[in-house]
């Protein structure tokens, strides 16, 4: 099933949730009885893990309807894993980024985690802010997106996929400069707007997690073209390293990491520039596109 | 003013907000006729920013109270500044802590950020759980917390000071062996009830930023005792910084890095174990107590 959030084109300000039908020309909308202007797709979520199935009231057409981010507001920051794909690692060791990793350290010995606050977050087809006066490294990351359903600490490899609701697509945009001169990477990766997620979340039940197409386009240009395949640390893994001491909550993002292909990686670095359309897809999910305006 | 969240010892399940006295003996409770279970004195805050004054409803004596953390559940993770006092620095970078740095590297060029999620927070004098499974290197770091009042993006140092409403203090207890073994400090700075905060916060007119004594005590042993006159980035330019590509609001919190005297900064390093006790004090504006239990 493909959960959606949405409003309609006739009534913006309102936030609704709905079901994605199959040929992707409909929306079925939902109504939980709930404010979902926050929680999007999570109020359906919640429903979900209660055991209760909430009643269709109207189905729209895809042209009369703007998606929004699945999550347009996390409850806390989206919790990142960097560095997951082994030919990204070794691409980002070689961009000499990391000054001070050691030959035979580029790919880590355990998973690299870093968050994004919630207020990053955007939805598709809107625009990214490149805020020039502070930025102009700024790069694109596409990466499958992991919603956590139940809840649960010290969550076991066996389990995790229990854990698992669905999934989305993030780009995990990044200021370069910024991610390495103040060492730890959160300032770099947490600018307004630099969390584009959608277009939808996609049931766990209808993905195979260990094998999903990750491709992103700039301006139609294929730069990102992998699978979860290459993977480093797998779902289930990454599910255990963070919930060992962290209790993770029924709506809890995990962005997974990004493959090979970021502009970082070519010399000299191709970063993003007033005008470019990124394209993020991952197979069988879905397509996030938007628009990154220089201000 | 010194404002608190608490609840009464005979109703426990109920969040208060209030004014301490200035002996400290009383608290005087306001009704802002909103629900402060998650906001605590950022209801306050909000009040003020809008120019209104909470009506009083009741003095309580403070042993008839339990104190709680000012804020409860932070509406998004914690922004914390590592490595901003000299001393701390240098003791941090000769533990051999961080294998990659270069001699002459100790003292940062720009703040370092990195968050601590909001479920971690804890109030005074409640334990802190040592998931002895998970990772016994616990470390104690004692830190000035400053409260956003105004947001903002791309706030001036020199404005910097008008959006801080007030100060309070949190331990930012550390699974050193996380931190180190994941590279980004996120996971080992995280886990649940790593964020005790309190006792509560002072507003800004009565704090003098730059010379407040930060003090630590373990189980009575002096173990910090600095000054945030060491601050390697003062509060204008931290919060220069993290507003320069994201936007601050009201009820933020920033964690503003710990001082020279941590456990990992000993040969052999001084960890914590069952029974110990922490007391955090910021000068000014009071102590922050919890005991560590193993788990």
């Amino acid at each position: 099933m493909k959960y959606a959030a949405f409003s309609l084109i006739k009534e913006p300000s309102k936030t609704r949730v709905g079901i994605v039908s199959a040929d992707e020309k409909t929306i079925q909308e939902l109504d939980l009885g709930v404010d979902v202007s926050e929680e999007g797709i999570v109020a359906i979520l919640k429903a979900d893990l209660a055991g209760k199935t909430p009643k269709p009231v109207a189905t729209h057409a895809m042209n009369e309807i703007r998606l929004l981010a699945p999550v347009p507001r996390p409850r806390r920051n989206i919790f990142c894993v960097g560095k997951n794909y082994h030919e990204h690692a070794k691409e980002f060791s070689n961009s000499g980024f990391d000054g001070s990793a050691k030959p035979g350290e580029d790919i880590p010995s355990h998973a690299i985690f870093f968050t994004k606050p919630p207020e990053a977050v955007t939805g598709p087809n809107t625009n990214v802010i490149i805020p020039t006066a502070v930025s102009t490294c700024i790069d694109y990351e596409a990466e499958l997106t992991i919603v956590i359903g139940k809840g649960g600490k010290g969550i076991s490899e066996a389990d995790a996929l229990k854990h698992v609701w669905g999934y989305t697509a993030i780009n995990d945009v990044t200021a370069r400069d910024w991610q390495q001169r103040h060492k730890q990477w959160f300032l770099g990766k947490s600018f307004d707007t630099f969390c584009p997620m959608g277009p939808w979340v996609v049931t766990a039940d209808e993905v195979k997690h260990d094998d999903i197409p990750v491709k992103c386009w700039v301006n139609g240009e294929l730069r990102q073209n992998s699978n979860t395949k290459d993977f480093i640390f797998d779902i289930p893994n990454m599910i255990a390293t963070v919930s060992a001491g962290i209790t993770l909550y029924p709506g809890d993002l995990i962005a997974t990491g990004t493959p090979v292909g970021v502009g970082i990686g070519f010399k000299p670095p191709k970063y993003l520039v007033n005008g470019d359309v990124v394209v993020v897809e991952m197979g069988g999910i879905g397509k996030l596109e938007n628009t990154f305006i220089a201000e």
